[in-house]
């Protein structure tokens, strides 16, 4: 018989999320190790508790789970979660800090449907293109084929967050200033596609600079706090025709992005070498169709 | 099927209690969410994680319990806690820090069954009445129709706290010094009813006074460390008489206590908006019979 | 219906261990408590919430481990642990801080095996003796009935542990300095049994000291960090031939040391009075045959 299922739940915020916990739970995990205010530095001797304590036969049984609400603590910890891996000793890990990859991947599979199914060459923008969702939106869209412009306040972050993701993907990725109503209005001539990315409380995209882009058809906003990133669109909405285009909101990319969270969370536990950060998270999404 | 049913332990001590851990266990719980040095600050992503990942035919198999040693800081959190409730989006909360409701709970019903059945128009005093314990016998004993006397070393306090449970429950209530004797028998006149819930190994009814109090018939003791808080009366009294007295001890009444906290535990799982304090508390302790 | 089995793991590092956490679901345990940064002084408040809550046919469902990667620290918990219990209010316990103690069981197993079956009378040396897992091993050799000497760069450290041993187990212990070369050979000297439990990365046993000792029969290295502890020992070795002696290193005894501490941690559950430290893990392991 199989040894039970455990996820050790390794979060960089003081108290371990209650929401990643209750999600590992709905997934079916048997056993729940939760660790709050981890640090690269604790993570050696909890790996190696992980790595140790199974035979090669049940080691896909134990595998990680990598959270919190600062997302470049938590790549940090995921860094040193990989550099203590060696040889068969490794286990599945699952990297959501803050929901970053399951919110980008749910916002994804949101601009994809919008489209009418394909991003292959379709113009779109990330703004907030810089920040931890934002970068992994662009990054992804470009992986789906689409022409990509970061947004940000910063042209100099937003340039060096292009480069980055041109050297990583390939694909056309360019970036524009968008602290002035002209220069957003310019960097979103011609996009059809655009998601807000920034963060919470910040009005991204008015909704005079909205009515003035004729080609846009898909309007995705990230923020669920009012007021909301995309000017007329509310976070309930889900596919929601706003003056003719299609919007999407928050809570409305939710519910995909919840069955994208458990399903990844399943998907650790088939074999003890995944390692699931925001492509194989978009693809776990795709595959639930 | 149902989802598993998860408890999550709001604890303010940075240990979160054993105690309330193993009563969860024992009463069923799935998943054990243990959380400690929580304070008001953290509650709103936690419950956040409790409200946002279950649909509402799952959301009564999550609920909160708020604990730990400080009773005070326990109602700020608890307070948090409802104010982060909105609409729907609810789950059901026990608060027990220190165990307070429930002490008080099986504390009134030893009040009740010593009386005869009834506690109506009797005269009850609570020593070490402005304690958080204190508070609670003395507002569930006016809410059962008692005249109460609040005793504590300092009237200014047992004035404040008097007048706070008359606006609350309408009932008949009155402060009295108890620092000295004299004082205290003052206060205990014609009183059948007398419980202590002072701070432990603090006596709060010597023999000397409470021979002389030919009405009384119930004393009940919720000090378990000794010096007990009415000497004469031992922590394991159960219903024991004492010198033509009923008397209860801590112990006494523990396992009353422990009944009510388990079948508390579990109603929390009947729906998603039970708020389990005080004076609910108590009719779990009723219904059980 | 028994009770769920619970365990309590009390452990004094931040992060409490994931590898005993580990060892304890593949145990059975049902479910596991986990507390962090444990100190003597919070160890009343969670040792009388296992022992208040389930009545005497349950308690031994509910049981403690003491551990951390200090092993001072986790004894100055098991103290305080034991200091709570009183009359038939206690809970089983397995200590097991560092692993030290199922370390120490499965390489004197594995020194049994290599000496043929019995120790009795057999002439065995420790290196790293006064150390908390060789302090372990040279107590359990004694009790085996075998001459021991302690073996530390500190004589007075040496003197002062085999004192201790010698009044704890009525053996034959002897002291000596290992500081120097000449020192080593001569603390060696007709030694049949030598086991190597220092420090992460120090060498003990130099391939020139014991390849002058021809009475070595059997070599057990506990260090599993290069260098390894006895120079020619490899940590994978299991009752391997070295040079016509037998070798074990740190990971040919691990699978001994795992089967021990998940057959002492289902042993707790057996009763509710198991203190289970050296010599019961010791024989826990015998038992395994």
């Amino acid at each position: 018989m199989s040894k039970p299922s455990i996820l050790v739940q390794l979060d960089t915020d003081p108290q371990p999320s209650v929401f990643d916990a209750v999600v590992a739970v709905d997934a079916g995990v048997g056993h729940l190790f939760r660790h709050g205010s981890v640090t690269a530095e604790d993570v050696r001797d909890l790996v190696y508790g992980a790595l140790f304590t199974r035979g090669p036969a049940d080691l896909h049984q134990t595998a990680l789970f990598v959270g919190g609400s600062d997302v470049a603590a938590g790549e940090a910890v995921l860094k040193a979660v990989k550099a203590t891996f060696f040889g068969p000793f490794r286990v599945s890990v699952l990297f959501d800090a803050n929901g970053c990859n399951t919110t980008a991947a749910a916002a994804v599979l949101a601009a994809v449907e919008g489209a009418g199914g394909s991003l292959q060459g379709v113009a779109a923008a990330v703004l907030g293109g810089t920040g931890p969702v934002g970068q992994r939106v662009a990054r992804l869209l470009l992986r789906l084929g689409a022409r990509v412009v970061v947004g940000s306040r910063s042209l100099e972050r937003a340039e060096a967050v292009a480069a980055a993701l041109r050297a990583a993907t390939g694909g056309a990725c360019e970036a524009h200033s968008t602290s002035k109503p002209d220069e957003l209005a310019h960097a979103l001539q011609g996009v059809a596609v655009v998601v807000a990315a920034g963060a919470a409380k910040a009005l991204l995209l008015p909704a005079v600079v909205r009515s003035a882009l004729p080609e846009l058809k898909v309007a995705i906003d990230l923020n669920a706090v009012p007021p909301l990133g995309i000017e007329g669109v509310e976070a309930t909405d889900k596919r929601k025709e706003r003056n003719g285009v299609l919007a999407w909101g928050a809570l409305g990319v939710g519910g995909t992005k919840m069955k994208i969270h458990k399903k990844a969370v399943q998907e650790l536990f088939t074999s003890n070498d995944k390692a699931l950060d925001a492509e194989e998270v978009l693809e776990i999404g795709r595959s639930l169709g």
